[in-house]
């Protein structure tokens, strides 16, 4: 197990991943910039080192400036959080060049899945479900006909040069796929100078699922699940929930299981997700993500695992501690993202927090990094807090929920826990009746 | 369901019923001293009634007073919460004239377990272990004899009209038996004027470990498990497990339906929990106590349950929304109990806090009714919050502990949580290897 490890970010995540290494044993290093002296990673820490100043491509993307700081200290391992240099297979490389441990998968990994393009191909290869599509241009009238049948109505032809919408048509039947692919093509013409146009699978009212996967790079590995994370904003989630509330449970297992398979044939080592557009009972593939996420607590609180645990330990080089047989569900967990913003234009609002007091009691985690007194720096994303509530039922959790966001205070600054007690009286949001598309809606019909 | 729920305590119990009665949309009265306006219950409940001023016996044991708040606000329903008028029996024998629900068993049902005398009486005809004994007075040699053998060794010999320890003496073998007797009645007469004495199985290092019962009031009852309570000062428990460590899981299976068993034939209503002694894989019956536990959290956490939800709803005339086969356990919980006071001599420390910080973050529950700026009275409890820990063992649980008891900031007043980062390095803690002496023998051995 490792001796010391260096926790290359900041705020609720850096506080998370120094919980994880204190209850394990382990001493812990903070990074910080200038601006951040005073963030309880910081003040918690066994050891800290100013790594530059703000903003985060003087300090926290500082390549150079981190490895000196585990020179400086002695860390045997980093563990990067989300955002920064979690995902960038560059770092990882020059880690594992200093014989340091990157705590997650190994950098090929990494690329492999950090591209989009190489990541459909790979999610093909491994079996996953893609969005179906035409393979490269669609050329004529008879060859739109016949990939439309394949893929199966509705359809999306886009111009191959295309962006912006234009060159954009859906063709829900096939009465339309003539005039759709023709309108497309034209368009296409006109805007890109360039007709050619391709064909795929038009979801008009997909979910955001997730599959959380773990493996030991060893060819273990599980899946714990699902997560709905349609709820979004500007394509940031702001609530999520484990397991997906709507997706009947054997195509959960289905998708859960085929994740865990593709896993093992990667010998993927460390915390994954796999993200999805779900629609009408079938799964198609967006990305994977090849790093602990945001809402990994949701999972967490139905499966009894600590999933910074398990990074930390098949980094270490032991196996997983727990075979798929050993992953139960139990009841369900929604997590609402407490930002520094104001709840009606989202505008940022940094500044001192005058009194700060979280929700309590049964069946309410809290993951902040914040204070009373402590004041937020403007330099960086504006996520505050993360308030987990769990439930036997969702029903129970909704509830539960509504308590703990009515009861959470923070003073000082704006933030959106107000639009968290507008969203909870929503007939939709109480049915989990929505789609990636709800929230935006939502906001532009009830604009204060 | 009830309208209105009247809460006729204070402190984190308080809290905790006002967040149950949010949670399931009722509304709710705080009662409170004139020492108790800016308690944290009192700022978050509906509406508010002064019911005197300090001590409890002006104000929260003040039947009157509260019968008038009830009246005032036309609450439908009291909850009791723990201590105060918990256990009186007139007071729900008054409430339910007056056409109130007492939240908790009927007012027979507090009687015959209030009493020690009858309570024994009533375990014995429900099935449930005690302590065996002789039946009165052990008055020849031979008695002494047959009744040890009957018993088990060891065995104590109790003057009749004993106390403080004089005329008590224990027999580990056959061997001992006549001159423990023969001693244990000399001293009896020399101190008392009476020779009389009777005998009872002697427990050397018992362990406190108590089942959680549930009941409807209609035939239907569950059991949620078992706690270890052992750790106790002054017979005032300060760290309570769930599931009890030690004990086999097939024991503890065994004992919860036997007390659940009990509670159908009883038709219990409510929550309650049978407290025994354990030692040699056997239990011993030393009450019931009629209502809410302190400890009540670790079994929420181990079940899922909401045992507030279960009060609330078989009070207001539901069923039990479980029954056995519902109750799965999962994991392990510890609850550290945070008082205000000094960790070394135990006197009270009532102040305001300067800073309040309470662990957050995976695993980590929080139950307490005090804030930033909170001025502690000094007339009541000093009870100040419950860390309530989960892990998926109980190593993982401890190390959880570990972790949140030391980032858990109160600053301003002394607390406990220094006791606890003593006790948590202590090899016996560590392998759940410690009996009801176990803390006073720790305390007087480490004296700072």
């Amino acid at each position: 197990m490792f001796q010391k490890v260096l926790i290359a970010n900041r705020g609720e995540i850096a506080l998370r991943i120094l919980r994880a290494c204190k209850e394990l044993g382990i001493q812990t290093v903070a990074v910080h910039s200038t601006a951040d002296s005073n963030a309880m990673h910081v003040r918690l820490a066994d050891e800290s080192v100013c790594i530059g100043p703000p903003p985060a491509k003087d300090s926290y993307l500082n390549i150079p400036s981190i490895m000196a700081a585990c020179e400086i200290t002695g860390a045997d391992a980093v563990h990067p959080g989300y955002g920064f240099l979690s995902e960038n297979a560059r770092f990882a490389r020059i880690l594992s060049e200093h014989k340091i441990t990157f705590i997650g998968p190994s950098s090929h990994h990494i690329e492999i899945m950090g591209d989009k393009i190489t990541a459909k191909k790979t999610a093909v290869e491994l079996g996953i479900p893609v969005v179906p599509g035409s393979v490269g241009e669609v050329k004529t009238e008879a060859e739109a006909k016949q990939t439309a049948a394949e893929i199966g109505y509705p359809v999306l032809i886009k111009a191959t040069a295309g962006g912006g919408g234009r060159g954009m048509k859906v063709a829900l039947t096939e009465a339309d796929v003539l005039i759709a692919w023709s309108t497309a093509r034209a368009e296409a013409k006109a805007a890109f100078g360039n007709e050619s146009v391709y064909m795929e699978k038009y979801l008009g009212k997909p979910r955001h699922i997730e599959v959380q996967v773990l493996g030991d790079g060893q060819g273990n590995a599980v899946h714990l699940g699902t997560r709905d994370c349609s709820l979004q904003r500007r394509h940031q989630k702001v609530w999520e929930e484990a397991s997906a509330p709507t997706v009947p449970a054997n195509e959960q297992a289905e998708i859960g299981e085929i994740c865990a398979a593709a896993m093992r044939k990667l010998k993927y080592s460390g915390a994954g997700t796999i993200e999805f557009l779900y629609e009408d009972g079938k799964f198609y593939f967006i990305e994977m993500n090849t790093r602990l996420q945001v809402e990994h607590p949701v999972t967490e609180r139905i499966t009894g695992v600590d999933i910074v645990y398990e990074q930390i330990r098949v980094a270490s080089g032991e196996k997983l501690s727990l075979a798929q047989k050993d992953v139960q569900f139990t009841g369900h967990a929604i997590e609402v993202r407490i930002n520094a913003e104001d709840p009606q234009t989202f505008a940022p609002s940094p500044g001192k927090i005058q009194f700060y007091h979280p929700a309590g009691g049964v069946g309410v985690r809290v993951d902040s990094a914040v204070y009373q007194g402590y004041t937020i720096p403007p330099y960086y994303d504006s996520l505050i807090g993360k308030l987990i509530v769990y439930g036997r039922t969702r029903a129970e959790c909704l509830q539960r929920l509504r308590r703990a966001v009515d009861e959470f205070v923070v003073d000082g600054v704006k933030t959106t826990l107000p639009l968290f007690q507008r969203l909870i009286k929503e007939p939709d949001i109480i049915a989990g009746n929505y789609d990636i598309h709800w929230l935006e809606k939502f906001l532009k019909d009830n604009k204060a």
